[in-house]
């Protein structure tokens, strides 16, 4: 068994912003040479995620607002955890829907991802610089 | 380390519809000759999900108008992402807070599941033909 | 390749509690030898979740209040599910939010978190009593 790992560090330039990773992941699998096995991706910021969807424009806005009414950012003293000085409880709740990240399955060196399938990175909470992390392990 | 993928083909006849998969995915693990290790089962359809719950049809009900309070179908104007000939906005949506799939632990040849736990197939937009992806990891 | 499993029964003393079992998580790496891979850790009782987040008092209640509005446990006659007898149905679906459990790397023999994350058992219906499972593979 071989593993792999590596740090993705991102640039976030907007909160709430999808960020495609999908060429960095392709490129991680390719550089550890593994052929068949899992692909770990996980976001490292406790207020971020790494989730798989289609790449367009108009869902990325359906999202915003969809979380948006599940956890509402305002009023932030609607949450216990903002009276200690933070004002990121709806992003802890958010990440719960969208999970800390994902696992993939590696074929003969690809990816399996379905058709249309892309891997994202959303930060919820503003602008924390964070990074993914990519472990694989499997066969060469 | 071995590794098995093998592609298992759903047929949806009902949106929504719960289809219990664990009979075929032990099945996989058994041809796979792998006793210890990891088994991914994953929805290859960007709108359909793999999820573990009890095998109870008042529940299916429950989960059908639980996502459709979630993330609403109608009206399909609502969403950004609909705008451009899709209807299917909220299929996404749901998809995200069931998951796209699970990993489940295997010991001596078994599936690692609790009391009542079996696994389900659901396709949330309409009768997309596609697989559930199962690949296995470990030895034999 | 290695692998390793150990049952983890943790008692739940108050219902929707967030059980820091971080420590415990981090003694089976340690036992199990092994440096490189993958530590699948789930919750083996169909109402109850493993999940990642920071360990801060005020956010617990956030989660609470927030799994409440999103399937709320009253009335429970709401669900179709509770009409043979059970109460539960609402455990059912704040399991889905949650998720049934994580997957983690580890490298070097120490579990990959980022800072301030912690791994925590929370049960969603009442006391029941079941163990966490955690599965380890990979490379000593």
């Amino acid at each position: 068994m071989s593993s792999y790992r590596k740090e993705l560090w991102i640039n976030v330039k907007q909160p709430m912003d999808f960020i495609n990773i999908t060429p960095q992941v392709e490129e991680c699998l390719q550089e550890s040479g593994i052929k068949n096995g899992l692909v770990l991706i996980h976001a490292m910021q406790v207020t971020a995620s790494v989730l798989i969807d289609v790449d367009e424009i108009g869902l990325r806005q359906d999202y915003e607002h969809w979380l948006e009414d599940l956890a509402p950012h305002d009023p932030i003293t609607r949450y216990h955890h903002n009276r200690r000085g933070e004002a990121n409880a709806d992003a802890h709740l958010k990440r719960q829907v969208l999970g800390r990240g994902i696992t993939l399955a590696a074929t003969d060196g690809k990816l399996e991802l379905g058709w249309w399938e892309q891997i994202f990175y959303i930060e919820l909470d503003g602008l924390h610089g964070e990074y993914v992390l990519v472990k694989i392990i499997g066969d060469k």
